[in-house]
């Protein structure tokens, strides 16, 4: 936002927490508190503020019948004490919980309180706070581009901004690692300059894995699946059903996703998908013609049109010399007028750790059927992926 | 380590780090700092504890050869300021960088600074600063026993916890919330009186809630399953996966997992497992005869001889008045030498939101499982479990 943080404190509900809002506010210009709003006697934020304001807490009726229409009047009789505001500040409503969020003025100091759980906390600031706060301080809103990167490691995500940021002087980026991709926020420097950034991202590691936005692999998929009227079916070994927890986190996925077979076992692999006993004997599970085959059989077995399978070693044991703990087979078929498949094999080598593996391989297998769908002339591209 | 943490103050390297010292000095028993030890002008610690205790710096000749040894004396030049020591602090050598950690007192508080780099600062403060603190403090080594709980709700366990509490005087706990459970840690109290805290815990919320140790409720159900020699399939339609996605997540299932199916479109529960087009249209895919024909046709369709299935409304749409989002229907099923079969509808109306029904599905999915499989004649306490 454009603003420094100087300090942070981290404090115990105790009674020093109300000299220690004078201090802070005699020496800053914002001073944001969380916590110790709710209704017992060691939450002291609002105590704290009037005291370093030199302002009583008043009752604030609007507040007191909304929390009696909201949890019935026992529970709000409780709770009575977070009807109270200090005086002449602002209230902001909390859809999530009980105790409000409050702002106003101490000695020209811009004091403001949220309750501590995150998810009261994170909404009311992002909603409700963060406009005061730009108002306010009279802040110029930083242009951010988020762009969402998949499968590509950290260190030569880092090394590709800093060549393309050293060319383009005014943009900066900070990265957050989310589990399933890193996001990618670019500020500063013109339009044109964070869009030729993202180009040149694009250039460096493939379309697929730079997406402009904020987005989940699952979600570009569903997205792609609506606009082909497609429906998919999935067939997890070593991932374990962890694609279609990613597909169904999805609110309305039901439209583009038929469902799935985890095909843990071998056995399962061949009753629920039809693999041959021969297949499994001579190139075993973690094998091209595996993949394929279960890609086919379920088709076969599903009214879906698109399916994706996966086999791979996700460690820790189970690794051979031929194909070691991250190897992974993904397949992905389509049935249009005619069919069309696709493999790959990867190897996510990074730290060989299960979770990992696992993860990537999801990742991996939800962009691939992406392309399938979207792109399938592209699918040759999958081989200059990036991952470890 | 018994000590209570007042508070925790962040800091920039600024010269408020000179009067933070003495603040803090007067009014703890103990005062950590990191960082600020480094060779530049901002780095102030050194100076701000010299300060606060009124004593000066002192050239310590052992670290300046030390620096020379280690890094050459045009580095070690750079960093001479590193070789000045507060007058009579002792010092904790750094393997792995430049700056050591120092201790002493000021005024009979014991301050300790750390380099902030977390390999520096983790293995300065367990290997040589922990045993000083013990020792100084007269700190008693505290046993801590861990205890896994689950669905249990936050405020609810923390009640119960007040309560037991209250009459076992010397116990203390603390909480950890983590994506399927809460783990609680209980230090304090005799090795008795502990136990008999997560006893009253267990009389009050269930033996399957509240298990002794660091456990997942997926690496019980699969531990309960090897000692039955028993294999599981999974037949999951609003968890979407996130069954197979725990239990696979656990190194070395595949001896206890099948695998499973997926049936989030009505059209996969009918070919998938049999569930039958006139119990969709009657009953719904969100009922009791749908999960108890989920699993029976899962037992039948695999050479599993456990099955789970799990169809609810996970929200954020699709609720009803008789079905709410978080309505949650549960069945399992064992073949021995008959078939025993169970099933348990859930409402988890914590918030609504689709990822907590999702994850409070999955963990009461298996441990409804883990209980069916371990004490099948408890079945019934599973009405009395509390969730939201």
């Amino acid at each position: 936002m454009g603003v420094q943080v100087k300090r942070i404190w981290l404090m115990q509900d105790e009674p020093e927490v109300i000299p220690a809002v004078s201090t802070l506010t005699e020496k800053h210009e914002v001073v944001l508190i969380t916590g110790g709003l709710g209704p017992t006697s060691d939450d002291l934020t609002r105590e704290a503020i009037s005291e370093a304001a030199g302002i009583s807490l008043v009752f604030d009726s609007v507040l007191w019948e909304d929390l009696k229409s909201r949890y019935g009047l026992s529970k709000a009789e409780a709770n009575r004490k977070q009807a109270m505001v200090p005086e002449g500040f602002q209230v902001l409503p909390n859809a999530n919980g009980t105790a409000p969020g409050i702002w106003g003025t101490v000695d020209g100091c811009l004091v403001a309180a949220l309750p501590g759980p995150p998810r009261e906390l994170v909404p009311l600031f992002q909603d409700l706070l963060r406009p005061v706060l730009f108002e306010q301080l009279q802040l110029t809103p930083q242009v951010e581009t988020e762009v969402s990167c998949f499968l590509i490691p950290e260190a030569m995500l880092e090394d590709a901004c800093l060549k393309i940021g050293g060319n383009l002087d005014g943009v900066q980026w900070r990265t957050r690692f989310q589990a399933h991709r890193i996001s990618l926020y670019l500020v500063g420097g013109s339009t044109q300059q964070r869009e030729e950034f993202i180009d040149k991202l694009q250039q460096n590691f493939g379309e697929a894995l730079v997406r402009r936005g904020d987005n989940e692999a699952a979600a570009l998929l569903l997205e792609t699946l609506k606009q082909s009227e497609a429906q998919l079916v999935s067939v997890e070994s070593c991932t374990g059903g962890m694609i279609g927890t990613l597909v169904t986190n999805i609110p309305g996925s039901s439209e583009g996703y038929w469902g799935g077979f985890i095909t843990y076992d071998n056995q399962a692999k061949q009753s629920a998908v039809g693999v041959s006993r021969s297949t499994l004997d001579t190139s075993g599970a973690v094998s091209e013609a595996a993949v394929l085959e279960m890609a086919e059989g379920a088709l076969d077995r599903s009214t879906a049109d698109v399916s994706l399978a996966v086999s791979g070693i996700a460690g820790p044991s189970g690794g051979t010399i031929e194909k070691p703990v991250g190897t992974v087979w993904i397949a992905v078929s389509r049935w249009t007028n005619q069919q069309v498949i696709h493999s790959e094999a990867f190897h996510f080598t990074f730290g060989s750790r299960r979770d990992i593996v696992r993860r990537r391989a999801a990742v991996a297998a939800l962009l691939l059927t992406e392309i399938m769908v979207r792109k399938p002339e592209s699918l040759d591209m999958v081989q200059h992926w990036h991952y470890s």
